[in-house]
C-alpha cells in the first residue's frame, strides 16, 4: 500500500487552513499537535492512549535516540514504530536543536557538530549526512534537515551566519535523504528574530523544493509577539500547498495564534512536562493542582470534557497524588493535558472548516480567564 | 442491594480451598491476590487496568492515608472508593505494621502508639479505637484489628508480650468496629516464630468470633520455612468456613506454598515495587530488564501471555525504558507483574477446582527455572 506523501487542504479561513497530510502509515489531520516522545515514549503514557486522545502523529528526538539506545540498534529491532509500539506516522527532528541545548563540549564547524553525550560523556559527531542516516535508520515518516538553532536574543551577524550554514546543511540533508515511498523531508526556516533573514531563508529553502517547511529557532526565550512576527513574515513566502510546521511550540495561546497565521503542525513538551509537575491545561485555563485550594475539592478538572480522566478524578485526588509524588498523578495529568491539546486542535480544525475561526478563538480565550493560574502562557 | 459478607468454598484439594467471598461491592474469587494501593493508588496503574488484570479487591494503608490526605478528608469526599475511583471491595490494614516500620519516635503502651509522621514529623496517636474509626471513615469493606507486629527473629518473651497485647487490642477493635451491612472485621494471629504462641493467639481470636482471620507478623525477614511452619500450625485451628489472609506475602513461590496450606488471601508490594525497579515476574521465572543481555532482544516478556503488554513490548524496549528511567517502563513492568500474579492466582483456583493442585504447582515451579534471575524468591 505505497502512497505518496501529500497534503490536501480542505478549507481555509483567512490565513488558517485545515486539511489532511497523507502518509503510508496514516493520515494526519491538520492543524495537528504532535505529542513529544523524546526517548521513544510519550512520557507516562501508553501509546494506545496517546492515539485514543486524538494524536495522529508523534515526534521523537534524533539526539536522544542516537545516544540511547542507538539508531542502529533500533533499526535492527525493526525500526522506531515497532520499537515504541506506535504504528502511526512519526516525525523525527534532526538532532541539531538538542545538540545545542543538551550536549557538552560542542564544537561546530562547516562539517557538523562534535559533542559529548550528556548521558555518559561519549564523543559523537553529527553532520547533515549522519542526521539523515539516523532518521532513515529510525524509519521516520517525516524527517527534518540538520540545522543550527541559535538562542534568542542573538546578534544579527550571528543569526545570519547560522541561517546560511543551515541553508548549506539543508542542501546536504536533501542530498543525503534516503527517499522512500511516502517519506518526506522538511526544510527549516532559520534567521533568529530578523524578518529579513527569515525571508531570505524561506526563499532559499523554497527554491530547494522540500515536501514541507518548518519554522525553527522560535519559542527559545523570545516574547510571543516576536515569534508571531516571524510567522507573519515567513509563512506568506512558503508554498500554500505544503505543510508548515512551527517547531517546539507551544502554549494553547501560541497554538491558536499560530494556526490563525497559517501553521499546520506543532510539537511541544509543554502538556506532558506540565502534567508531570502538577499543572493541568483546561478549557477554563491552567490549574496548579499543587495548590492547597484543591485539597478538599470534589469537582473534576472539567465536568464536560470528552475525556473520562478529565471528568472523573476529583481535584482533591489529583492534589493528593501530586503532593504524594505518585506516578498516577503524572499519568492522569499528562493525559488530561494531551486530551485538552487535542481537543483544542479539533476545535480549531472544525472552526476553520466552518469559517468561524475568529469566533472560536475569542470564545476559547474567554474560557481561559476562569483559571486559578492565569492565562495559557508558556512557563516551563 | 445490601448483602451480608460471606464466604463460600466451592472446592478443596487437600488443605487448599477455592471459593468466593461476597461483599456488597462485589465478589472476591479466592485464593485472591490483592494489589497494594498504599496511598490510595496502586502505583503506576490506572484503577481500571488493575481490575482488568483480574484483581477483585485492593488493599490500602491506614497509616499512609491517616497522615495524607487524612481520613476525615477522604470521608468528606465520599469515601476511599470514590476518592481513588475503585468501586470494588477494599481491605484496609490497621496501621499497626507501618507505625512500627515507618514512623519516628514511637512510644507504645497499653492504650496504643504515639508516633511522629515520617512525612512532616507531626505527632499522632493510633489506638484500636482510632484505627477502627479511620477504617470506618475510609469505608473499607474488610477492616483489620489493630495489632502489634514484631520483627523476626524475636525473643519468645517479646513475641508473647506483643501477641497478648494484640489480643487485648483485638477485643477493643471488635468493640469499636462500626458494623455496617456487608462489612467485615478480621482478627490477626500473632506470636512471632513460636508455634505455641501462634496456637494460643489463633484459639483466643476464634473465641472472639471474627469474620475472617489473618496471619500477621510474617514475611518480615524470616526464612520461608519458618513462615510455612507458622501457617501449618495456625491454619488448622482457624474455622474452615472463614477466609484466611496471609498479610504482606509474597513471592510467587510463597503464594503457591501458602495456598497449598489453606490460605485464601494475600497482599504484597512485591509485583508493583519490582516493576518500578526493572524486574518482571513471568511464567519462566524472574527477568531483570536492567541486564545488558536484553538490550537487543526483540522477544516480548512472554509471547503466550494473555496480557497484551506482556506479549507485545520487546525486552529490548523495556530495557531501554528502564535504563532511561522512563515512567512508561515502570507502568509496563508493573502491569506485567500484576498480570502474572493474577494469572498465577487464576491458575491456582482452577487447579484446586480440578483437584490437580500438586500437578499445577510442580509444572509452575518447573517453568520458573527458565529465568535469567533465578527462582521466584522474595528479594526486595
Amino acid at each position: 500500500m505505497t502512497q505518496e506523501f501529500h497534503f490536501d487542504i480542505a478549507a481555509t479561513d483567512s490565513a488558517a487552513r485545515t486539511g489532511v497530510i497523507t502518509t503510508p502509515r496514516g493520515k494526519i489531520r491538520t492543524p495537528a499537535f504532535m505529542p513529544v516522545g523524546t526517548a521513544a515514549t510519550v512520557k507516562a503514557m501508553h501509546p494506545e492512549a496517546v492515539k485514543a486522545l486524538g494524536a495522529d502523529i508523534v515526534l521523537s528526538n534524533t539526539y536522544h535516540l542516537m545516544l540511547r539506545p542507538g539508531a542502529e540498534r533500533i533499526a535492527a529491532l525493526g525500526g522506531l514504530h515497532q520499537f515504541m509500539n506506535w504504528p502511526g506516522p512519526i516525525l523525527t527532528d534532526s538532532g541539531g536543536f538538542q545538540v545545542m541545548s543538551l550536549a557538552k563540549l560542542r564544537k561546530l564547524d562547516e562539517n557538523g557538530v562534535t559533542f559529548q553525550s550528556h548521558i555518559d560523556g561519549a564523543r559523537h559527531v553529527l553532520t547533515p549526512e549522519r542526521s539523515m542516516e539516523i532518521q532513515d535508520l529510525l524509519g521516520a515518516d517525516i524527517q527534518m534537515q540538520f540545522d543550527e538553532c541559535v538562542k534568542l536574543p542573538c546578534a544579527e551577524a550571528e543569526a545570519r551566519r547560522a541561517m546560511l550554514l543551515s541553508l548549506r546543511w539543508a542542501e546536504r540533508s536533501k542530498k543525503a535523504f534516503a527517499q522512500k515511498p511516502g517519506r518526506a523531508l522538511f526544510g527549516i526556516v532559520q534567521g533568529g528574530a530578523s524578518e529579513a533573514l527569515r525571508l531570505e531563508s524561506a526563499r532559499a529553502l523554497v527554491d530547494m523544493d522540500f515536501q514541507g517547511y518548518a519554522l525553527g529557532g522560535l519559542a527559545v526565550g523570545e516574547p510571543q509577539e516576536v515569534m508571531l512576527a516571524m510567522i507573519d513574515c515567513a509563512a506568506p513566502h512558503l508554498p500554500t500547498a505544503k505543510p508548515r510546521y512551527l517547531m517546539g511550540v507551544g502554549s494553547p495561546d501560541d497554538l491558536v495564534e499560530s494556526v490563525r497565521r497559517g501553521i499546520d503542525m506543532f510539537d511541544c513538551v509543554m502538556p506532558t512536562r506540565a502534567g508531570r509537575h502538577g499543572l493541568a491545561y483546561t478549557r477554563a485555563g491552567k490549574l496548579n493542582l499543587r495548590n492547597a485550594c484543591h485539597a478538599d475539592d470534589p469537582a473534576p478538572v472539567d465536568r464536560e470534557s470528552a475525556n473520562a480522566v478529565t471528568r472523573t478524578y476529583s481535584r482533591a485526588y489529583l492534589h493528593h497524588l501530586v503532593k504524594s509524588g505518585e506516578i498516577l498523578g503524572m499519568m492522569l495529568l499528562t493525559e488530561i493535558n494531551l486530551a485538552y491539546y487535542q481537543d483544542l486542535m479539533a476545535g480549531l480544525r472544525a472552526a476553520i472548516a466552518a469559517r468561524r475561526l475568529d469566533e472560536f478563538c475569542a470564545q476559547t480565550k474567554e474560557g481561559w480567564r476562569g483559571s486559578d493560574a492565569g492565562t495559557q502562557e508558556a512557563e516551563d
